[in-house]
């Protein structure tokens, strides 16, 4: 019990000295891209630069007690801080005490509400992202962040929340674009992409060996920061317009209780609840992807009260909302992390830069932190996507640009509760139409298929109908419709036998379909018929009314109800004794 | 293509004198009931007397031309009129212009939407509505109008729309309790009562024949209203306090426009929805079940533009929210109704009741129309549909109670949305967790079953796993668990085959799905396989890059796929030439 809720203790009986360098190495690399990392994401988050530090030391030492994924790398990711600036600029001004606090709040209501759904088990709510939800406001939500951060680049002051927003306040800002912010800028995203694509081989060509290649590429961010604190620094640059993070005090943060405050809970309790959906679903695919590839195995249940921790431990130290980042498991997994441990020793290191490094961030432009997010969310957008869905299925690249859409243009809240709406319409609207077949008997045998798809033969006065799905509300209409519809249409019709092979589920709704069905055909001097019930749901079927009233009767087999109500077609595959069987 | 917007081509060429008879006798006995009902409902809506008669001409017509019901009857009824009174009530003040309006311009949007749904075949969407659902919802919606009412029988001023608020006023005014009305209702309450349990048996007692004894029960409330008004005007009880219906504008109602405000819209929209969507499912189960009864049809996606129509004459002619009655409509049906024009005689009855009745209504005491309620209403509280639900499924039955508590306890509108919002996390919850079977072979047979319920034989390295679902979103997570947690698990399996008899369909998200599953069980050194996969499926599936990347084979049987992967299990059955097939 104590092992389920902390998985820890699962592995660090068998921690060794081997494991203890692979960890290290790759912790080492994760701390390197998340310095930069996360001082941008509380500048798209709106926050002071420590706050992106903040939440990147106590979180990942509660993941490490709590996560069950061996290589997962918690932290601020870029979608989660998008959401964060969109729920908290609704409540206070950025810059002020209430922004921080409400932004601290938000951790604190995300990380309860994970911690909930974790000890209720609940982790299939995420189940309600489909994956062209996700992946469109994954696209639009990296749209966005790049477009919010082009003020930066430009070094003037802009604002909105919406893609026309934004594109309009820029255009109306274009004129006072800051020339030595440009230049950084662009250089800094010049450089970021050339080390993305080109760093590697240029290296390698070099002679550098491909692993400290690897290691050099994944530290160009860091270098971009360090090489421009030293130009804005040595040029006085800050004189010249260009925009720096200025002082960030210098220390560990001061544990300290998240604001209480019911109004403003109530307010943020809807992006609470997005986000740490989204942060979930975000974190539970790559832990089980980097899992799968080990043979591996997470706890889907436990990674959300592992998630919830992390956020809690980020609220109580001032953070904001923390969740699994992709590309920085990935990179945690390539450098070898064998074990959760690999979070606390990044957790270290950053402990480390916030106490060693923060003086030297005062020159740091804006300008290249906002690089080093473009170039880390256009590699989110992925808008090939559309087409590769629509080739597959509409419905789902519809749900897919919808979601887009209004991301873009009203906002992410309502982008994703849009895409979740049209997702679970479409969702009902393909349940409420099920496939069905009228049945024939394959001459000669017993078996019955398709009288659409194959040569079968029929009895007049018996109509074999299979659904080919469980039957709930969604598709107890449609139940309805078409018995009505089939036994309105032919006058010759006296048993209607229902074929249940595929029903794996029959709820209340549908059994009060299938109910009045039988009282309805039975006053229309029809009688139905069930044939191969599955065991679980004739079980259930026993505890209703539905037996005890049944006009006709229940088959085990769809032969057997043949032969009984319809001898002469059966006739000729010789089972009579079998019809001995029925009810 | 006329006759399917116009059903009244397909019956009105045939129309003869003995359909004519049998549907003016029902409309005469339709017609006594729904006097009464057309006042009663307004007063519950909130709306002066004369707009019950108006809803009950116009719409009546309109469904007429527009219907596929033979035997349905629309008009006001008591669900609607209490979620016409909660919307409303949002937005005016009882007896003002603007509540009236706002109750028009409620029908007119209501239409519309209506019409809307029914030419984009849109009536899917009442299968939100599960039966739990509305059946709680119906039940509590009962409960409230029975309670809204005393206020009337007691004769006092009380308020409130939750029951809580109701008792509370109710309570408070206890004291100004007025005599006369009290006794005037429990008067009626009690004969009416008698009425439906009693005079029927009584009246064949005293020698009546069946037919007229029936249409006698029928006038029961006509009668009641009949004898109080002559007993307020006799001994003035106006003056004692009696509060009586007062001055009914005498005449048909004048055409004239729903207020067009989109403010006031936007404000209805939602209301406007429910009401649609409640109104559609009971229209939709009453006509359905007494079509059935005669095995006649009715088209849903029709009846959505019949009760568009209606609701717009309604509201062109001044008049609030219809929809089909099921008490109504089952009084038309054992009349003997034959066709919808049964429905315009009625009309006709309701527009003469219009000019010449409604000076008599001056004495009607409100009390009267408040005991008809009372009555009607109580037949469709059903407390006893939880238990039944319970025992069939406990989930069901959370959503009825919640339905259920939170309409009593907050409002119509919050109940079904509750209601609704319980039922699609219940589904999602189902579907999030399907049935699987792991598979093994029935020795010497070509035929795989469920390990757990079978003796069968197994491969070590083969992992033959059937989903008895289609695979998407909601399911899409479950799926991957299921698949890593099983390889995680036997580290001697190599090869997995899911068997997808019962896969109706893959969406986007369960591919994206099989997509990682694929890659990352090849990672791992393992070949995901398809068996039987249906051919509307892997029509689809050949659209995507599944089948490309796949590591394993797709094979037409589960036996195929064994005898190719493990030859050595399939050896006994003698059918190594079918291997051939594979792929």
């Amino acid at each position: 019990m104590l092992k389920r809720y902390f998985p820890i203790l699962t592995w660090a009986p068998d921690y060794r000295r081997a494991t203890f360098e692979a960890d290290l190495v790759a912790a080492v690399i994760v701390t390197i891209m998340l310095i930069p990392q996360s001082l941008a994401y509380a500048l798209l988050a709106g926050l002071p630069a420590q706050v992106g530090l903040y939440a990147s030391i106590a979180p990942l030492v509660l993941y490490t007690l709590l996560g069950t994924s061996r290589t997962l790398a918690v932290g601020p990711v870029a979608v989660a801080s998008l959401m964060t600036a969109a729920a908290v600029g609704e409540i206070a001004a950025k810059g002020t005490a209430e922004y921080l606090g409400a932004a601290i709040a938000l951790a604190f209501l995300s990380g309860a509400m994970l911690l909930a759904m974790g000890f209720l088990r609940l982790g299939f709510i995420a189940s309600f992202l489909s994956h062209p939800v996700i992946s469109g406001f994954i696209s639009a939500s990296g749209i966005l962040i790049a477009a919010s951060q082009i003020k930066h680049l430009l070094g003037v002051s802009a604002n909105g929340k919406t893609l026309p927003e934004i594109a309009r306040s820029l255009a109306e800002h274009l004129g006072t674009t800051n020339i030595p912010t440009l230049i950084i800028g662009i250089g800094a995203i010049v450089f970021l992409f050339w080390a993305r694509k080109g760093l590697r081989q240029a290296l390698e060509r070099l002679g550098v060996k491909p692993r400290l290649a690897g290691l050099l590429v994944r530290a160009a961010p860091v270098f971009a920061v360090f090489v421009t604190i030293l130009v804005t620094w040595a040029f006085d640059l800050e004189a010249a317009g260009v925009r720096v993070v200025g002082t960030v005090p210098q220390g560990l943060p001061t544990p300290a209780l998240p604001p209480f405050d019911l109004t403003l809970w109530t307010r943020l309790a809807v992006p609470a609840l997005l986000i740490s959906i989204v942060g979930y679903v975000e974190t539970i695919s790559v832990a089980q992807t980097l899992a799968a590839k080990r043979r591996q195995r997470i706890d889907p249940d436990q990674e959300l009260v592992a998630l919830g921790g992390a956020n809690l431990a980020s609220a109580f130290s001032g953070g904001f909302p923390v969740t699994g980042g992709f590309a920085r498991s990935v990179v945690n997994f390539d450098a070898g992390a064998e074990t959760p441990a690999a979070g606390a020793f990044t957790a270290i290191g950053m402990a480390l830069a916030t106490v060693l490094l923060t003086p030297a961030l005062y020159y740091l432009p804006q300008a290249t932190l906002a690089a080093t997010i473009v170039v880390a969310v256009l590699s989110l957008v992925d808008l090939g996507a559309i087409r590769r869905t629509y080739s597959y299925s509409r419905g789902d690249a519809l749900a897919m640009v919808v979601t887009i859409l209004v991301t873009l243009g009203v906002g992410v809240e309502a982008g994703i509760s849009a895409g979740v709406g049209l997702s679970v319409l479409l969702q009902l609207w393909r349940s409420s139409r099920p496939h069905y077949a009228v049945l024939g008997q394959v001459p000669g045998t017993e078996h019955f298929r398709n009288i659409k798809r194959h040569r079968v033969i029929t009895a007049s006065d018996v109509l074999s109908l299979r659904v080919d799905a469980s039957l709930w509300f969604p598709n107890a209409r449609f139940l309805e419709d078409t018995i009505y519809g089939a036994v309105a249409a032919d006058p010759a019709i006296r048993h209607v036998v229902l074929n249940c092979p595929a029903v794996n589920f029959i709820d209340s709704s549908a059994l009060e379909a299938l109910e009045a069905v039988n009282q309805q055909l039975k006053d229309a001097g029809v009688l139905l018929h069930l044939s191969e019930v599955k065991g679980p749901v004739m079980d259930r079927l026993k505890r209703s009314d539905l037996i005890a009233h049944l006009g006709g009767q229940v088959f085990l087999t769809h032969h057997d109800a043949l032969c009984a109500l319809s001898p002469k077609l059966t006739m000729g595959t010789q089972n009579a004794p079998r019809c001995e069987t029925a009810r």
